[in-house]
């Protein structure tokens, strides 16, 4: 099985609607921090800094989404992210958020290691592809995930 | 072909990342602002009145989005909303944002009517039905968008 | 001296502008969420169901704020909540932003107890009143605070 | 009297909170918008290119506001910008919040020119200072809004 990176989410009042669920936009924003947090506590590479001093940035060019059950205000749910698939220049992952049993979205993300500067993709820097190994996907799960 | 509902979007700062570009989630609050004046301008329904009065609500349930090239502070892009398939308590639409002859991203949404008091799916309501008929897809083009 | 209610903030891609700094409305939003935790771990009043349930809620009126240091992303600043005044029907409070030795900004905020259902203002509920004792400022703080 | 730099704004369901009123601190993300439209159309000062380009930033030190009514989702309210001192590095401005009679909130702000290179206050740009002087406040009015 996949390796995951796990946490959890506390659902605020800023990240509801009129309807008092969140509103969809949000869950992106904190599938961001959760990338975030994976690099930064689940791979040791220092996030900020990659975007700041190195310039490299991963900006998406890949998302899907199924939003099954709302999630209300005041509930704490999982994020759950897992590595589908490694790329020359790019990381394919996958985030569920759940809450108990329930699951609430899933969400595919393509993320392509991109030169700030240029503005063009290049390949994934030597040690957060060496980071990633830890998170690769198993040749079976890999099966499962493309199903 | 299928009538589509466009509107200017201007980028702005506060749309922004520290890469200078849109930051993804933002591309969503606008697409939820275009739906807004879809049904305000395009079908004459009054989308507030909708969720605060009639409490009827449009949750979106699949997402699926390209980003193709990133948008930058200052762009006035275009985004152009058309209607791919109406169910009996869905609405699928695609809307595709774009800048001269450039498309920035194009997002697949279905959305689906629900009463905010219970929280379950509701049929669309029959003033909506007949307004949405005006951006119903024509056969062939229904077609060429499930391809 | 006043008892201080005080959390840790992560400063992420998400609060930053093109020019890699906090958003100053950033700021606010997550002013809104110490708010929540104060009131839910230092005050042990659950503040979802206190907005969902008893539709109680708590708008602000005045807010001074000056921004003293811009803010990085990646770095931890800590968000620290003091109360200067309670009222009967309001409750000022002074949120000090810092990181390390250093102010980042500092807010000063009036919240007013309201009726979600009628829209007005209403006496602070006995149970939040008992528990916002125990943050109350001490007459020399209020005197200090009131310079 | 000064002269004011106004524009509408819709209310929108991405503006509000669970209470289906705006959420302060999107009221704020409106004002930079304002600043933003002002800078491009008031003042014909490029804001995308000043900020990009030259690499001049706005940053807020002072932030005083007053939240008088709420503001509901699909009402338009009209955000009405003077300026109420210039000094050497800092433009002072009012803004104020309105729907038909009824004032929504005001913000008095405090911007200081700031280049985002060194991160330090610079002179108001020749060209910028140029065309503030057409909002300049009159000397009477300046006197009012010191009260």
């Amino acid at each position: 099985m996949n390796t995951t990176f796990e946490r959890p989410v506390r659902i605020r009042f800023s990240h509801c609607d009129p309807a008092g669920i969140v509103f969809f936009p949000q869950y992106l924003v904190m599938t961001n921090a959760l990338v975030e947090d994976w690099f930064n506590e689940g791979m040791r590479i220092d996030y900020a800094q990659m975007i700041a001093q190195r310039r490299v940035g991963l900006p998406i060019v890949k998302l899907d989404c199924e939003f099954s059950r709302p999630s209300q205000m005041g509930e704490t749910i999982t994020l759950a992210l897992s590595v589908v698939a490694i790329g020359r220049r790019s990381i394919s992952i996958d985030i569920l958020g759940y809450c108990g049993n329930e699951t609430r979205f899933r969400a595919k993300q393509v993320l392509v290691t991109t030169s700030l500067e240029s503005g063009t993709s290049i390949d994934i820097p030597a040690d957060i592809a060496s980071a990633l190994a830890a998170f690769a996907p198993q040749p079976e799960s890999t099966e499962a995930n493309r199903s």
